[in-house]
């Protein structure tokens, strides 16, 4: 059933969210102060619009921008919305001062979901009139195309908020996971770093290059990354015995790899040194260009991941 | 040109590695002690073929199994053979053994690439009569479906035997990068591992199931991975100011969590949580769906994958 749903930001991740609330039929309505917002949501949601209908059955030729409103207050997004996402600057006082005003005007039983990357829900519900309707729910950039959200409740989270944004998430196609802890980094950026950690040891200590290390990653484990996760992959590496035979046997190798792994710290030196390897390895080509192809590619990885079983 | 390659070993490396070399047109002569290893082989690369033809223009309809050998003995393998790719047990005893063997058939200046997952090219070129003919080439499985090739020199190794390998692969749409320094793991292993050591320790301390961190991964971080490496993610993520500008406002906050990730230790009760939840996670479905999914889907990436400028 079409619901109204009001985006509290217009930047990068608020636009692409109302991208998909618009393409599942509901109607959205942004706020955001800065008068610009208005046409960079709308030029953001006509580009988005034939990726999403490359992915997505049914959809109009033509973006419903008719669907879409932008406003310079909170109070006005809100009026008469069944569902919150809140998409503004990642500062506890901002969150604490865009619930305050969106709570004038939500009925209470209204969900809020907060997009923030690196704070707790504990945090940013503390002093909501109504904590219990707040939760975490952090997609991957950009949220339109990359499938996962990560749902984390506060310790004031009603137990019925997290099924109720997984029923949601899922009418959109999006795949939930639930964060059992308030972490920094909640589950996906965790992994994102204990990767990217040594990715930059691995330059820092002059194993390989930047572009290297890219492209090792792009043409080999990560292709596997695209399809299954570590567990299930090592489960397939473990022959008819499964994981459990791949722990037994293969476990004490990963523990001697785990003490091996280096602990950079990001230098001067090293931070030069990053950006003259990615330099290399780009060469001419510009962000715009990279960034086209990318989310053509996460389109089509996205449409054949469809008919996985996994 | 068409070459006469010799695979040494024939298990799943050897066979993958070998359907790859058949359908670049060469002739492959496999050594294995085992009788089976022929029908093992045979049987390889049928199933191997659909997904080599999907890949790669111009190849006949069937596989060229005549252009197929297996043998029992070394020598009987290298014999004429004008590249060879050591696929044998992974312990040092049995790789001096096959390479003084292999020595008695082949000229002087033929490559020996070793797939070694665990060993150093120093360590397996120390009792050689031609040391500096032997590197490590290193697959991620299987190497007919992943394009990665890490490649290694050791201490012996010739100045121009990394070129001469990186053309051989190359020709065969390979992706090589060159590991300057020998370490555990090569390059890619070590990524792996410090992703997996993140994996287990998020179910270790309670933050997530074992299906959430896979499907965090396969719908979250893993799709820009199998498109893109870390370094070049973050330089897209560094807006106008590219890298630089991601390093010096946001590095900070990778240094935050590389403080938080954990240190893990597979214990038995460990494994038991770990083997639990991956049941959970796949229930009904069994290895050999898992596998052929997978396969495919592998496939279909790695066709994506070759109309992209990155």
């Amino acid at each position: 059933m079409p619901q109204h749903i009001a985006v509290l930001g217009g930047g990068l991740i608020g636009a692409s969210w109302s991208a998909l609330f618009l393409a599942y039929g509901h109607s959205v309505h942004i706020s955001d102060p800065d008068g610009s917002a208005d046409a960079f949501c709308r030029g953001f949601v006509r580009r988005a619009w034939p990726h999403l209908r490359d992915l997505t059955q049914g959809l109009p030729d033509h973006p419903p921008l008719d669907r879409l409103r932008v406003s310079s207050t909170i109070a006005a997004a809100c009026d008469g919305a069944s569902f919150v996402q809140e998409c503004g600057p990642d500062r506890i006082g901002p969150k604490h001062a865009m619930i305050k005003e969106a709570e004038t005007a939500l009925a209470p039983h209204v969900l809020i979901a907060s997009s923030t990357s690196s704070l707790m829900a504990t945090d940013i519900q503390a002093q909501a009139q109504h904590p219990d309707r707040i939760l975490v729910a952090h997609p991957m950039n950009p949220p339109h195309l990359v499938p996962l959200v990560e749902l984390v409740a506060g310790r004031l989270t009603s137990p019925d908020a997290i099924p109720q944004a997984e029923a949601f998430y899922t009418s959109l196609n999006r795949v939930t996971i639930r964060v059992q802890k308030e972490r920094p980094g909640h589950l996906a950026n965790r992994l994102t770093s204990a990767l990217y950690q040594e990715a930059v040891n691995i330059v820092a200590e002059g194993i390989a290059s930047v572009e290297d290390v890219d492209r090792a990653i792009a043409y080999g484990p990560g292709m596997r990354w695209g399809l299954m996760g570590p567990h299930l992959i090592y489960h397939l590496g473990g022959g008819a015995g499964g994981y459990r035979q791949y722990l037994e046997h293969l476990g004490p190798t990963q523990q001697t790899r785990w003490a091996d792994l280096g602990r950079p710290t990001l230098t001067d030196d090293l931070i030069e040194q990053l950006v003259l390897g990615l330099e290399q390895e780009i060469k001419e080509l510009d962000t715009q260009e990279l960034e086209d192809a990318r989310d053509r590619a996460l389109v089509a990885l996205a449409k054949l991941k469809q008919g996985l079983p996994f």
